[in-house]
């Protein structure tokens, strides 16, 4: 398998997982409905545990353009091979999403409450406030790549590690994802909202474009500034 | 052991803790009544991983015909020992919810929702729509067999790759479990929804024959793709 | 240390983590009261890992008057240690217990229902059916000393064991305990019974003694059983 | 790394997630509001395993006043540099509240309980009784010490032991965390209370003062005990 490939598939098991969590909590009749954030977190992060099992050799499993930024910042990847892999993230992660439309196709007309549809596929602030978001997915994703690199550097497909990367990012969740929902993903958020804005989704609303740039450009700054961190204080 | 004998006491296992944890949530009385979606998915992940545990060095632990065809399908598994994998996994299956069904025993009389009752045994849908359904039910188990060769082909038994297993199961039943109640495996659910159809459970419903095929189409399906896409991309 | 004190010990850390996690979720004003089954269970799964963690290699961390005597019935432990093993069992769960009485002290006045005392200390049957409750206790503790044979015969305290036990211990909780709250060891139900009868618990109710022989009686014959079908099929 | 800046910054990534847990859980509009101890215990645990994590290598990852003080207490860390690791865990933890205030910035106002935003940073009691709460925290801290001592003395930052420790830290809270929050470390309940004091907290009630006296006194008197009973019975 090709990295490009490794990293499509990756980012799309991602998204696939991810958005099929959130789906199950919020929508009418699903049988995990209101099953809270326990259930979010956990999904998420065996999401990203399962995307570094099964892509990890491939492509090291970034699946997140900001952990690729961060790492070819601090000279970890090749700038080279950054457009390569953004690309495949997105176009994966615009997969997955189409995926879990598809899974949830009945349960979209049953579901009165347009911003639940939408929280399926693209993350929104629980106070609008985007200084203060914009600070959060900054914060949670420098702690992401700080951290990823801090458990094994470019090594974190290895062994156990998937599964504790796995738990690390549920922690990342359950301690930061009140503010913003977490996206710490640039493509995990915008992927899916594009899927969101494609799907002929019953009873949607509009794709909250105002707020896209948040999750989009915070996990950037986010990543370069974990990496940068690391550099300096471990490295 | 023989791994006839395998298959059986494995899928046995499964159903035990699987149905085990289903009528602790769902009957009444029990304890552990109405604690929600975490508890139904980690303890269906759980008895996965425990059946790995027990029977993977005498059978490679299938305990799911779904997985057996789909091993089968793309030349991992000889197609000559399948009817006896299978034959296998459905009287274990049977064995298993018969337990359960004996384990909470005092339970059903003082259950008055019949379709809970059924719900211990099989799967049903959270929005009836065959269509949907099944579609639901072949993407659960194609992910199932893809991240079962991904995360280590045949040899998913050794090491820690049980509780590895469990929690990929947990995950998939997190994420996609939400809309059919994730059967992913046709021994899982036809073998109990046999059980509640022979037992004598005090005020029980019929057993949903009308739906019963497809939870068991749908993972044979499902399971032949998720092989053969790996096979396509991976191998 | 010996193996009696490693008896002690590692049982006094399991009634003391296990009845902690009861009290916590029962008992009025704790901050974690209603936090329900899942709480129950993985506390009392980490209970019994961390006491294989502390005293597994001094006595094998049996903990359990039912493990004992099923390794003992199929010629894994010597006969002449059981009393040895059971003694230093019953003294570690009644002082556990007894710490347990003090963690919680302010909180006992504060907590009118008397049965939620008790079930901080002992189990209950969720419905008083005699045959019906031993029988859950017999299954519950054969599947218990099954698995722990599967999980690695009499070394279930190397590695990582001790955590895959845990999680082994809150799968059956999970799946089994809704009935009669799984004691599956003698030692974990009489030892804080008597704490409770001795202890000076406000506004506390008689100590159940009826039902006792119940959660003995049905853990002896379950590991009993569950000791000999390992021995017939697998050994 | 020195061993300062690695007690500073595991300290600071313990606060950062624990006290991030808890806002998460508490805070008004905060998409984990309610989500319960759950949720809290594993947050907490993920703290502790990531901080070991991510510093276990240089400085062990102590991360607690009381870890360091029982370890010098039987002669397994010098007392020459009890003082700088105290000073390096105080300013992290004080640091890592900071964040965590920042994290949350719209939402202090929109939290009209003021006792809920103090329980972001302190912890309190459940029930007021300081000989009570004493006793809880001097338990608590004397298991928690007693317990990382048997997991594996000095070396709880090899392998796979960051993630049992933190699991061992989950089950603490589980257990042990109903009456006052377990505080367990000095450094994680002061640096934050100070952090809570001086930061522009929107509607802040005061600190608690009265009370800080007992998560610093009772987690160092535990901590000692605990690793003079480890010395007595194991070593």
């Amino acid at each position: 398998m090709s990295s490009f490939l490794g990293e499509l598939i990756g980012t799309l098991i991602l998204t696939l997982f991810g958005c099929g969590v959130v789906g199950g909590v919020v929508l009418n009749k699903s049988k995990a409905q209101d099953s809270g954030w326990i259930v979010i977190t956990l999904g998420w992060g065996f999401a990203v545990a399962f995307a570094v099992y099964l892509v990890g050799k491939y492509s090291g499993a970034h699946v997140n353009p900001a952990v690729t930024l961060g790492l070819a910042t601090i000279g970890l990847f090749p700038w080279a091979d950054v457009p390569m892999y953004i690309a495949g993230q997105m176009i994966g992660a615009f997969i997955g999403a189409t995926l879990v439309y598809l899974h949830y196709y009945p349960h979209w007309a049953e579901t009165e409450d347009k911003d639940a549809k939408l929280a399926v596929f693209a993350t929104g602030p629980a106070i609008n406030n985007p200084m203060a978001n914009l600070f959060s997915e900054i914060l949670g994703t420098a702690i992401l790549v700080f951290g990823l690199l801090g458990i094994g550097a470019n090594k974190f497909s290895e062994g156990l590690n998937p599964l504790i990367v796995g738990f690390f990012i549920a922690a990342i969740g359950l301690s930061f994802g009140g503010t913003t929902g977490y996206a710490i993903n640039p493509a995990r958020d915008l992927g899916p909202r594009l899927a969101h804005f494609f799907m002929p989704i019953a009873g949607k609303r509009d794709s909250d474009w105002t707020y896209a740039w948040i999750p989009v450009v915070g996990p950037i700054l986010g990543g370069v500034c974990g990496a940068l961190l690391y550099k300096a204080i471990v490295m």
